[in-house]
């Protein structure tokens, strides 16, 4: 499982606004990754669950905001989402999803029109696009994007709350930076608390059951220089880890990479 | 020099606000340390200067706002400080002064309208009593305060912005914490900028110029425990050691831990 910082092909979709890129896709047009399109738009990862899966769904999510920031939820059965997008319809305008069935990937699909169900439930959560803007905008240099590669993620001795049957270890995105900049940065992310928020930790990697920094569980790892610190902020993985370890019978998930892009704009996620 | 959280004697003075502590003070009914006093009520700094080092001085403040947080500055000669308190007389208001030629300590006193000069000007900084309660109110154990020990306070290698015949480095003070609590603490001291703000650094100390944690400058050394991470915020002892070093013919300023008590609250200082 990967979330939205992964799985970047080649080219680029150019669309200035989310309903502009939801038309393309839409119109299968496009079925890439989703880096840098409708700049400044939200971009969110996407969850699809029966409705008898998703009360507790719903309920690890509001007792774990910090990797599960929920930005919609659906009506059972009902594809649109009307707090995200005007004419958003889920069944067509994300560009790739995958079909899992008991945990296994059986598919790979631009278009879930055939697998809708009138049980099925739509969940849309923050992803790290949105905070990796903000703390560029305020002037903090971020290895991996400066290398162009993926953000090292790893798995942590970090409890979720359960809920239901969803439980597991919160994974988490390290970025490393100098003191000032770590300090910067949790002013910054406290104020994006739809995208991860404020870091889950910062320093000795060992506190929260990391071993070796040089070898994430997900993503690339990126060197942590002299005078750096690790930062670690809770990570869009930890839903989609703790959902397949529940091998539901039945799930939908974007590919990754290949975000559903909202109308929200980022600077509506922050509080000032 | 020492700043508001040095000093600190026996007994204290019960008084429910600003006002009724000056009057206290004032009639000569308390010489002593104000902590714990006017709960609730901003405390601060004090330092007298002549008119002819106060320009050089403001703009110190304010090129340095992080060790030199401004809350008041006086008209030439005139002892009030009307937006800090009603009534306030800043010759009788504090518990006892500290007289100084050239950077020579000269007398302690109580009073110090024998002293008054029509060219003095009074600037009142912000003191960490303020953002002590805040960190305390947010959940996070300070242990100085645990162990009624006087906060570690340490010279950095951090330059701060010269003015006039005021430089100097940086003095910080250090509360060792959990990872956790350090990025609480970021987001809980941000958010008083006119009591130092957000901490300056984190982590490794010989970053700054700090060779030993164990032996502070000022103040007494605490335990930095397994887990915990030093964060170091900016002190108010920084302007006393840069207005001792440019010895001013003439200054005054509060003794250590007797501090001028404002009609301030120290909700007051928080943005949200």
């Amino acid at each position: 499982m990967t979330n939205c910082t992964t799985g970047a092909g080649k080219g680029s979709l150019s669309a200035k606004t989310g309903i502009e890129a939801r038309r393309i896709i839409r119109a299968g047009e496009w079925s890439g990754h989703t880096s840098g399109t409708a700049p400044n738009h939200v971009q969110g990862n996407v969850a699809i669950l029966p409705a008898s899966l998703a009360g507790d769904f719903l309920r690890f999510c509001q007792r774990n905001p910090k990797p599960c920031p929920l930005l919609g939820v659906s009506e059972p059965g009902d594809p649109s989402l009307p707090t995200l997008g005007a004419d958003l319809d889920i069944r067509t305008d994300v560009p790739a999803y995958r079909i899992w069935r008991h945990g296994e990937l059986v598919g790979e699909v631009t278009d879930i029109r055939d697998y809708w169900r009138d049980d099925l439930v739509t969940f849309v959560l923050g992803c790290s696009f949105s905070f990796e803007q903000a703390l560029i905008d305020a002037g903090i240099p971020l290895r991996h994007v400066l290398e162009g590669r993926n953000v090292a993620m790893y798995r942590t001795n970090i409890p979720t709350v359960p809920a239901g049957v969803f439980h597991g270890p919160m994974v988490v995105s390290m970025r490393p930076m100098t003191a000032a900049n770590a300090i910067r940065a949790v002013q910054v992310t406290a104020r994006v608390p739809a995208v991860h928020g404020a870091p889950v930790h910062l320093g000795d990697p060992s506190l929260i059951g990391i071993a070796d920094l040089q070898k994430p569980d997900f993503g690339d790892a990126v060197a942590v220089l002299p005078g750096e610190l690790p930062v670690f902020w809770a990570c869009g993985v930890t839903p989609q880890s703790v959902v397949m370890e529940a091998r539901p019978e039945f799930c939908i998930t974007h590919s990754p990479g290949k975000m559903l892009v909202t109308d929200l704009l980022d600077r509506d996620l922050a509080f000032s």
